[in-house]
């Protein structure tokens, strides 16, 4: 990341943020959890994105985040950091900061209070860029945030050479497709998706990569379905993708509300005992019935996992 | 506020922030904006709200801004400080500095990355109240916020101390029948709403006042239409409400986002000779054509003022 | 309405469709519900909106039951047919139909399969009322047809001799007040609304009345609402307006589907011997156990109207 | 379709309704469209759909249209045709004539006025399949119905012996493998996509076709796309789908409303001398610039098929 000869590509997790209680870090967990994800052969790590609760954390945990990530990666992959913030001028710290702990890209979705124009979109990532130290990750997220970054907005921030790709969490395959146009000519450019069920496909159709929730649990699975897929290997994507579907149905939809994927992904770390499943407010982790049937997922998905010669 | 024997009621502006640059505070446009407002005889003041751009701002100037505005403000009437954030911990910040620095209240929307379910948000409300040290306003956002207190989450929400009253900027009238309904044996609790459309009405239905945008500009005309409608003078209130749809489909409707409304009166203040009209990102001020539209604008609605016998 | 010089005004309830089975009038109990709405003085009768689940009856039964609703009321008061379709043919067709029938006016809201422009809206207006034997009444419902009215839309239909009116069913006071400004010199084009629950304000600010979906039930408890709120009787509205809500809370809460209102007037109107509730595909009437909770209410809103010395 | 031994599989236009005014069929236009669509080697037509104007035509327009697209296809391919209504009734009707006149399946989407539950969905559909007398392919259409056929109700719908298979048009590829997982049983269950733009890695994913507009057009471009795309050719896929996705981004985005992908597909046609491009209201044909602008595309996407080795 840090010049423009190694582009990005793979398995770029999303990290969750293991918390011990409010406003605390599990120390020893996260120690363990990053070196269960780099362990699976991960090209890249992400933190404070959604998966990370990082809109959820105060700023000095962030911090805190930050500074242990990058110091326990120590440099073994690429390190990326979300300042998707409100306040541009809070963006810009949390960039600061993460280049002087080392690490080696910043990612942004837009701000997500005030709904802005696309025009206003383009003028925040122009001032944006001038001041950030590390190259840029767009991330398309409009569930979360009620704007896209639209194709034409897409386009004209590809001459933005602090922009070094994009992340698409949209889930939507057109808008997929018509970004695949548009980097054409930009084989520097890179485009990774969010939806880890969209992985395989995005990957045999060309993409760069994913950022998958589910590699915080099972690394090694998500890395080789990219790897199976970058080599156009279509049986072994489907038999693949059908493990990462029941992942899906299981882990990520026990519970009703949208934090049910994060909620899933952390009472599932607690129960292979590497990190603590303390959530941020305005969440709070499963109780014991919804943590039994993850257990019993659990199982079925190791058994899975066994049947296709992987090591969880 | 700082008693429950003073109910908040009647006008109090949700005072836009005069910015000079990025990150910078407009000090002597901040000095005569606040003179400006309360020298039209509100009943409070609301800082860091959507009007006051508060989650574009960065934590320093949020709490610059509180210090400034309660020392001018010098307790002539109470000062409600924003602390809307997805970061818990960053609202318990802010409400501390609040405290400290001698405001009155504390105005909290729901937590707005992540879409909550109404549980979650009254367990959000149960654990933030126990760490606030000042009353806290219920702000019912939903356009923004993607969340709404729902009537049920309201009528629990009563039974704690810590929560005074609600502003609602739904502009969902049937919403706010189904809240004064439950607020029928609270007369303790307030409740305002944001949309100044809807201020002469709901006075006359009987709510206790509005935290109306328009008060930044003529403070006089939002707390004379407050007082018509609070004494039920029906054709006083229907006069002034025709200038205040005038003010909201000229000075409101100018460009085309919704960021029109901030701009607008931002733009007026600045021609007002009040205050700087600087915009934190994702915005900007308006440009020449639209400053000149306002400008005429706003000689019809001084006519208009002059009409029915009120100084701007 | 066949003339400018009788202006529609009032409460004309939206009336529900008796069936005893699928495509089937219930004609007795259309009889009774007719006689019973008339007996409480409302001023006008609309079939085929919303409230009488008209998109979901067979054109054969929509005919029957425009001639025998107009056979009965037998110009007693005026009757308006909606008309609403995706189909432009299929629209004309039906005022056509009710125009031969002896209706005074029918009622259009926006085709709703494909979402059109505002441009396309005022096109098609044009077009149909060329071909309309009968006055018009636009019927904004954003919420069922993905399409407003906007108010500029409004104001060019305003050109338009053979549109009368609106009906307003977004419940968006704003809206409202838009509205109000651009009919005010236009005393001859009415504005009724739809949410009863805003039907004592909307009068008292000026409206022309209501389509009160709950007249089918109390028909008298909403004319005399609106005579109340018509005198600019405040006290009165208020007293009233507690049983509407009550109602709105009870009768047209139980339940969870946006179906609940039609349920359960319909249920009621079944329970007080006056027609059939089966009703039309996608919905069914309420089992037993809604059945008995509908009966409990009814018997408490009896108690609030003879408090209020109102008969049922 | 008549039989269970042929599955519907392939390249089933959504065909456009060839008008010459309002509520006249443009036979001659028809006539050819329909040899046009055939000649490119299609596996099906689809009559009546989105893309058809369906909701727009009076029953009298649909009816005829059915008899002489049948009499004119004369069982060269299977005819589905579409019964979509907010009505059952009419529903039924419409499958009734559709049976008489020799289709091959009826195809329908949520009733879409009233917003159901799922659970009033599935009845919907059992008790309209009782009355149905060809096989039904449900259309999940979301964006303009308001309601999607969930995973659950398909599983549910699975058990329904009348129910043929499914067209997805809500370009949601998370939906769509939920959807693949539940047919992994039920190899007589076809699935078929809307949005072209997903055609090829849908087949590749193993869907068994899709249900695309621009084979109006050019109907040898999509059945070349589907059969490299069923036989895994990745390269041959990734070569057209450039090609649809220059057709997506040009013809379909002239104009700035949800109508383009039609206007544009009748304009096309109306430019290749083979129908009319006039439209049912609420809509109208493009105007001289949009229709110039059309052409000079239709240019650049023949020298495309050009290259591709592929004949308009």
């Amino acid at each position: 990341m840090t010049t423009t000869s190694s582009k990005l590509q793979g398995i770029i997790p999303p990290m969750i943020t293991p918390l011990c209680e409010r406003d605390q870090l599990d120390d020893p967990g996260l120690e363990r959890l990053i070196e269960h994800i780099l362990g699976g052969g991960v090209h890249g790590l992400f933190i404070l994105g959604t998966t990370g609760e990082g809109p959820s954390l105060s700023y000095r945990l962030r911090r805190k985040l930050i500074d242990r990530t990058c110091r326990q990666v120590n440099r073994r992959v690429p390190v990326l950091v979300g300042i998707t913030d409100t306040s541009f001028v809070e963006s810009v710290n949390l960039a600061t900061h993460a280049a002087e702990a080392g690490a080696d890209g910043v990612v942004l979705a837009p701000p997500y209070y005030f709904p802005a124009g696309q025009a206003e979109l383009l003028e925040y990532l122009d001032h944006l860029t001038r001041l950030l130290p590390l190259p840029l990750t767009l991330y398309n997220m409009p569930a979360f945030t009620k704007l896209v970054f639209e194709p034409e907005t897409v386009r004209r921030a590809l001459d933005n050479p602090a922009i070094a790709g994009i992340k698409d969490s949209s889930g939507d395959m057109i808008y997929f497709h018509r970004l695949q146009l548009l980097l054409k000519n930009r084989p520097d450019f890179y485009l990774l998706v969010g939806p880890e069920e969209l992985l395989g496909q995005t990957v045999l159709l060309g993409s760069d990569g994913g950022v998958s929730g589910g590699a915080n649990l099972f690394p090694r699975l998500y890395v080789t379905l990219y790897e199976a897929a970058a080599r156009g290997e279509r049986d072994r994507v489907e038999e693949l993708q059908d493990i990462v579907m029941h992942i899906s149905n299981t882990i990520y939809s026990t519970g009703r509300f949208s934090s049910s994927i994060i909620k899933g992904l952390k009472c599932a770390l607690s129960l292979e005992g590497i990190c603590d499943d303390f959530m941020a407010e305005p969440f709070h982790r499963f109780r014991q019935a919804e943590r039994d049937s993850i257990g019993e997922h659990l199982e079925e998905i190791r058994a899975d996992l066994a049947e296709a010669t992987l090591a969880p």
